[in-house]
């Protein structure tokens, strides 16, 4: 069902199996996360059927990430408690054999948080998701099909650029998923959760293409009928978590447009 | 009314009356909590009519507790300005005769925090609330009746157990609360502020089995009221603020299952 | 359209024709503000065409606030890190010529606060907005016109007094503002969440009065019709948020109640 040769034909079908897992087997999933999308992640990893934990003590980071089936490091709060901690949670993630995602939030606005990013890109993420200003401030390059296949190479992972289309790439191929709605940037922490979403799905399938992109393509189908429902951001914010609890395969398969 | 020998046959009664009093009198419950959980809790304590602080500080926290009706330590943020915070709060409410509630979140995940959990559990709170396996890790014990009572004795407060069905005990008895439902798992936080909820009732309320039973079943009950108006996780997370500021005897009186 | 001598009359057409610059040039507002309000007021922000930023680490704050339009501090959570960050984007928002709001919550609760507070007040902010009770342990007087004139002439800017009736005075005159509704006062960081809006009305509108009332008056309205809609604390801090986003001048028209 899942083998992603067949991507991107039946990216809806590969997607609902992967939510079935995730919802049947409840990862576990570690975020290191910025303090503005610390509740809403959560939220929307359980709502996933994943089980959040978001410790940020280095004392303590270690043992929930030897505990948890993927983990997610979010630079969007930079302080030094969260730095040390992703350098623990990373390690452990190595030691462990678990994946990990990258998500370098503003990574284009300040020179300590390049630097950093770049650190923990050479350090083997399975994904690395961003939008094409962090992408050109972290790889220093455009964002078209050669660089991203670049990176995911020299990353040895995805490299997940998110935008009004996101694009996925395994240094091979790319895939473009052309869902999702405006709203979804009118609204804090959107790609934060979509990126621990993403996470969520490393957890409980292999294929990093696959997981990547069945994450990114089920938030957009989620964002599309959360829109349908909404009256403004406020509403929109809540639809979108009810969406994801309820999207099923019918849906995706009416409203994937994946290339 | 709330005399603890009526209990269970009238708790519905007593919780009617205790949120009455949470909202005439507006108790002032300074929380050091997680930074997942720390707006989600000021809603619903402001929700049920109280007035919540949250500051952390260590140099400011001591003033706070001082100037607040009861207090609220939750281990789910472990770091250091939190612990340090709470050890002055813990001691200013000692000084000043506050009740207190400890909240030994995922203290089943990590050594340290299991360590100064228990260096906590000693110092007297009025009430404890934590999940089975949080109880298994701070108590060295399967939480049936017999732990329950022993604990309750043991740190001469009340345990509330919370899961499927919540437990509470004084030490003599062990009263149980079969209402909520399956949504409050799947929005993060609910615990956490369930357990705010104890410390605004603790306000008002001197029985301390009356403040803890009555906390849980409002917010079960709640719980029980949104479900019926959500389509899933993120409307129940909106729907239970509304349906706790809504609260009345009827509703509690109809819905309680108390024994 | 924005002459500030012809508010009050026209505060309404004012406010609408601010709304439309901040829709139409999206500025960049960056927070140093508390854990609780962080989430909330990102997307209080967003729903009004504004772009948040949030950091608080003192190594890269100078940098986000020398590439945004408009900062916010607000003191809710008083750490050391926020502090240090506070001291280095004020300067540097000095340096830039850059609008800042000082928010001073709880200022009235804790003295190292208060003393924090006096001095970042006498470093010329745009705006300082406050509650009564802040009012008076800030600035030692009684929040009457006198006062508030005599603050805003000290301070060389605008002061808002929020409450039932908010009050705007730029040290000559003192405008009245009696929107809003209870409900604003059951959910939290909606303070918070006004002042980041004066933030970002600032960024458009060089006259600090015109900018601070119009905030004021959109917030308030905004708050009037969620609570047409809301059925309590939980779904009003939804309806707030899109009421804002679709917040037109006819609205603003026939609810502005302004003296």
């Amino acid at each position: 069902m899942h083998a992603p040769q067949t991507i991107p034909a039946d990216l809806a079908d590969v997607t609902a199996a992967i939510l079935s897992r995730v919802r049947a087997s409840n990862p576990r999933v570690h975020c290191i996360t910025n303090a503005v999308a610390q509740h809403f992640t959560a939220n929307v990893l359980l709502a996933a059927g994943a089980i959040p934990s978001m410790t940020v003590a280095p004392e303590e980071v270690g043992e929930f990430v030897a505990r948890a089936d993927a983990l997610l490091v979010n630079l969007g709060t930079f302080d030094r408690e969260r730095r040390a901690a992703s350098e623990i949670a990373i390690a452990r993630a190595g030691q462990t054999g678990r994946p990990w995602v990258l998500d370098p939030v503003f990574v284009d606005r300040s020179a300590p948080r390049t630097a950093f990013a770049k650190t923990l890109a050479a350090r083997r993420p399975a994904v690395v998701r961003l939008n094409a200003a962090e992408f050109s401030a972290l790889f220093d390059a455009a964002p078209d099909d050669g660089a991203l296949c670049k990176v995911a190479g020299d990353t040895a992972g995805v490299v997940a650029l998110t935008g009004a289309t996101d694009q996925v790439s395994d240094g091979t191929r790319v895939l473009r998923i052309a869902n999702g709605d405006p709203l979804m940037g009118r609204v804090t922490a959107m790609g934060c959760a979509g990126a621990a979403l993403v996470a969520a799905c490393l957890a409980v399938e292999p294929d990093r293409l696959a997981a990547t992109a069945a994450a990114l393509l089920a938030f957009a189908v989620a964002g599309e009928v959360a829109a349908g429902r909404a009256r403004g951001p406020g509403s929109f914010a809540v639809e979108i978590v009810d969406a994801l609890y309820g999207l099923d395969r019918e849906t995706l398969r009416a409203r994937a447009r994946v290339t």
